[in-house]
């Protein structure tokens, strides 16, 4: 009980140090990314995916507007996990930065770049009083001259650079699953079944086509694209991961905040 | 007792992180909105329904003094659930919002336009400090390019879109009738029939005319419009709602806040 | 013990919400209100009624310098019940925008819209941090376009519209009086006869001339003005409310903060 | 002890509302006017008095020095109550004001709308944050187109007007005095002995001209006049309230702070 | 304990009021006066004397770095008793002020003037929040047309003028031995006599001359001057309170703060 | 558990200090410098070596994302310990300083110089409200005008010179080594020699090319230059301190916050 | 116990005022003063001597980077103890001022001046929110118009002048000694001396060459100079208190925050 009430000591008011050197604020804005649904991204040899569980609390919920996977210029998509309006401010952010540097350049941001941008925003809210860190991760997937590039962002502001990651939900498991079975010589596609079969493996009973999110960006056409409710269908189904009907209307996650 | 006191811990100063990632302040400001009646917005194949439950405590109140259901521009209706000063606030942003977009474009705000602009507004209050969260949630009914749409707008500042919702008091169960009563394919008279059918669920006494709010945006005309008193009686009589003049004397409802 | 320890811990700082919902220091200002003495606005066919209970502490003390209620424009009273300080900034914000409308649109303001930016202005004193919610509320009475308006303000920035409504101490007793002795269709000196006897109904020992303020606002003339001081004793006297001297001068209330 | 521990939470920060809709800060500014020496106003057919202890703690100190009684302008006196350091910003303020009155509109400032001015600068200081409350009550006299005026500031910001009052130590017995003793017919002469019996009569040792100070504006003058010590000692002796010597000496009541 | 409990409640935050009316920060500041060396003024018929304790804590420091005596202006003189550094901001505020009436106006200041100036400036910081109150009382001691004053400022703002005076340690003691032995006709000889003889009462070992200080303002130079080290001790053998050389050795007064 | 609570007093708000002169956000800042991994730097006779631990939590993570050497400038580098994001912002502090100083004075900034805007800058987060100090230390290490110089930056803003030092994680195991290894005429090679070999000491599986992070500034070329990943490779099993593959598999650090 | 209680309740926020009229945050600052290693000052006739015990907690770190002495201005030197990082902040405002000084003037700043200027600086910080005091002590050593000075500022912004002083560790045993050994007519090499002598006395190891800091302004020059290494070995060695090599090896004081 102690070490509770000490803990209380260093919540309460603004981002500040606890004893052993740890920022509060900042970690609890880390559980609310775990309280989000997950996100993963994957870097293969012909692009990067992005993938993510958006499934919704109720049917009368249009599932396009549960946001887990945004466009944030032509050739860089951003997927989410945690808070969501945090995550909007975030992704309204990376879009002006994207084009204050085509405006600016005349060329395309390269992903570090943008990815540095946004965890220098972050920080500033960790630091800085009269405000509370973004209770959210992101991960920023793009191609840069011809490269595919894979960051997440985290709620202190660091950036990392990742072959194949997940925020939210049950990283833990996700993460295993991917150190098992990723390759960095797989292609586009393999990316793509490699994340639904990662969400598939931490939801038993299968997943819909409307209740997940999937994007990808190709080394070819430096092109963020998604593919249509049919073809994400049959990529479900191709995986062995596509839920039947009955299982898809028992669903019934936690709405995210 | 434990839980209470860490509870307290986190919900005293300005909009902060729980040790368990989530916000309090908004949290509570979602309870201020389970304090307000019920409102309700259903899309239909032809239009969108907005309707609210607007008793007032007194018979020397004018009905129409009880502010659920606004025109924020000729094609846009909100309703409101929660903190009626703090809906105010809303409803005057988002018909600024409406208006500078007619002088700057020379057209018509989308709706989702609207509702993102609304909601990145409402995250502010929840992330910098000097300030509460908006104690209101909204539903935002329009028609945008021929298409109806319906938007929900929580306290956290997050966009829902949906097919038919509730927000306010006894949100679960009017949402189940919802849900089991909702077809797609139902065409304007029939959803505001549906709506008032769902309040009605609630209301053992049943509605009067004057209880309730109901507007519609169709999309032929794509203009917001409200059934008079005298047709309201009709629907409500049409649909087995319409309470008895005793029973309505007899309604005392809390105040809302 | 711990629900009073509980709700301690949320009165303390800015408003902010507790965890039902609610705005303490909004809901405290509405005690602010029910200590100060009662005001009465009853609308009536050919105009508008405001009355209030203005006695004062000490028979030393100038009945006039009770402010209870103001005129705000020519056409338009307002009463007060609550913080006294309070009310007076409220009303030279009326009258500022009163004169505002005057100049900018050559016409007299719209008592709703003089209504809604003084509720617009009480409501960012319950939002934005640094200042306490007014405690005090208004009634607002006037002649719009030939139609007699009646509103109420309260500390949260709410606007209600009333037939007959009372603000202050004793507003049960006094509303239900007026439930069941107002109609419609009554003229302005059968207003001004109810208001005044449901002052006398919550005072035993009866209404002095000087202990009360009535002004009215007519459909005609649409002007404001008040009954002089015999005027007033007749009325008094003529509803069967008029105190004998002896009681007036036993009369110690309370007084007003 | 409940009590005293609820009391507390109210009263720590800036000025908040406590559950029963008083503002503390206020009323213990109000105490702080208590801890002051008495000053009384009386209001008479021809003029307007000030009177108010200022007995020093010293025989040491200057008894002009203990500022009680103020000129603000030409027609118009000040006595205090309370604070001293408060009281002299109100009597700059005051003095400003008339001042910027007469050379803005080339006439001297009425009675009540410098009240109203002082008392809207009070206000301020229990509403917005970063300041307390003036610990002070003040009494403004003044003739106004040949009618004497006579009012009353408090902390709160409330203004009242008078025919006669006291502030200060012993308000309860004084007031019983007055308004056994007054009579609205009395000439300047009377008030100003109804002033010094009245401070004669909770001072049993009796009053000394250095231990007392008297003001009066004449209707006639409209001019702020004081009597020296010999005709204050006249005064006193006339109205059998003057002290003996050895009373004076012995008199040692607590220094105002 | 509970009283001690309760007063802790008002003094943590900025200066605001007790339930007894007290600012409690202005009076622990007292109490900062109170933990300086003694200083004294005394007016005489031909100028003003100030006298103070300012023995130091070692015999390497320079006494004349212990700074309790200052020339402000060339016609007056300020002591005082405190918090030094709080002491030196005032001084530097009088001079400024003394040198910008003698710019604006040509002439020397009042010294009246002078010291409310002085106590206004005090006074904001005891009422606006964002700073402590001055913990320093001063003695501001001058001659203004031909006639010598003398005030005191302590740290709520509040102006005193005395015929003679003691702030800081022993104050009680001090005024004691003042009251008894001040005459109002006495010299300037007489004065800064009484003026050594009363600190000699307070301290048993006697005073040397580089343990005090004493400075004089003569009605007909209307200069400030100060005795030197020699004239000190013969003033001091002359009224019989130079310390022995031995005493002086032993004296370890504590520092002030 | 007296101590305990004392502590929890002075941590809670702003950098303040505790009874025996510590600051303790200060030092909690420290605590979060010694949660990050090692970062060593060796001053030799011809250049200066930085080495740094910068193992990741995952084989998926990209090894150049984990940021622990920075170049600043052509001729200086900067290794750091701690709160990655925050190292972020001292280096894009440094690198624009040292911008400034080529456009301002046309010639690259003195290593000493940077380090010191970098502490007055740290220094600041220390003693002003409304931030928290930065979680990190540096080592900036360059040359100037032909000499070697390297130093240390603290979370309190001190700066030090070092001949060798470590900070973060085992700071106290690395500095005996080097205390015990170090020569002041070491060649640069020897140092990079020693530095691996120190962090090799407290890493008991050895090191992996992809695992540290090596940089040097040579006395020659004013150049900061890395060494490639097979260079790497050569150093550590020259140095006898590489990492088998089983070792390097299954190492598994703590993620740096 | 309850006095440690009652003390807490002062020190939390900014610097304010407790009962007994201290203020702590002041006080605990200069705990930090004393938490520094010892510096010292010593005047004699032909000039000013500065001492300072800067030992390192490590052989590898460069002894010239411990500042403990600065040179302000041409003819000013600085020695300082306590937090580091203030001291830095402090010297730099110092040699801003000598510099203003110089371009305004045309002079070299005095001492007093100079000292009065810091100490101003500092008192600032002691009274105004928003930030904490400067938790470093410092002697200013110079020459004006031939005359030698020294000064003390400490944390609450009092200036002292000395002829020999102490600050840092160790005050009270190096202020006994120096009171015993002190003579004013000392010659500059006598006064250094005295001031190794002083920190010898409490080192009981002896002291290195590098161990200590020693500066001088002579009267002659006027200008700061320092000994060298060699130099300073010299004089350690004549006085007495050269640390034998194995006894330097050893030390292991504290690292100064």
């Amino acid at each position: 009980m102690q070490g509770q009430a000490q803990q209380q000591a260093y919540d309460r008011g603004i981002t500040i140090f606890s004893p052993d050197g740890r920022l509060y604020q900042v970690e609890y804005a880390r559980e609310a990314v775990k309280r989000g649904t997950a996100s993963i991204g994957i870097r293969t040899a012909d692009g990067v995916v992005l993938a993510a569980d958006k499934r919704s609390g109720s049917p009368l919920m249009e599932p396009s507007s549960v946001e887990k996977i945004h466009k944030a210029d032509d050739h860089i998509g951003v997927a989410s996990a945690g808070h969501v309006a945090d995550a909007r401010q975030l992704i309204d952010f990376a879009r002006r930065q994207a084009q204050v540097n085509r405006l600016r350049y005349g060329e395309a941001i390269g992903i570090e770049t943008l990815t540095k941008e946004i965890t220098d925003h972050i920080q500033q809210y960790t630091q800085v009083g009269g405000a509370r860190p973004f209770g959210v991760a992101l991960l920023i997937a793009g191609v840069e001259k011809g490269t595919p590039r894979l960051y997440e962002t985290d709620p202190s502001g660091t950036p990392y650079e990742w072959k194949a990651v997940s925020i939210g939900a049950d990283r833990a498991e996700i993460r295993d699953y991917l150190e098992e079975h990723y390759r960095e010589d797989m292609d586009l596609d393999a990316g793509v079944g490699l994340a639904v079969e990662a969400l598939g493996e931490v939801n038993e009973e299968g997943l819909s086509p409307t209740g997940i999110g999937v994007a990808t960006v190709d080394v070819e056409t430096e092109e963020f694209s998604q593919p249509s409710e049919e073809e994400l269908a049959d990529i479900l189904a191709e995986h062995d991961v596509l839920a039947s009907e009955d299982a898809a209307a028992d669903e019934e996650p936690e709405e995210e905040e």
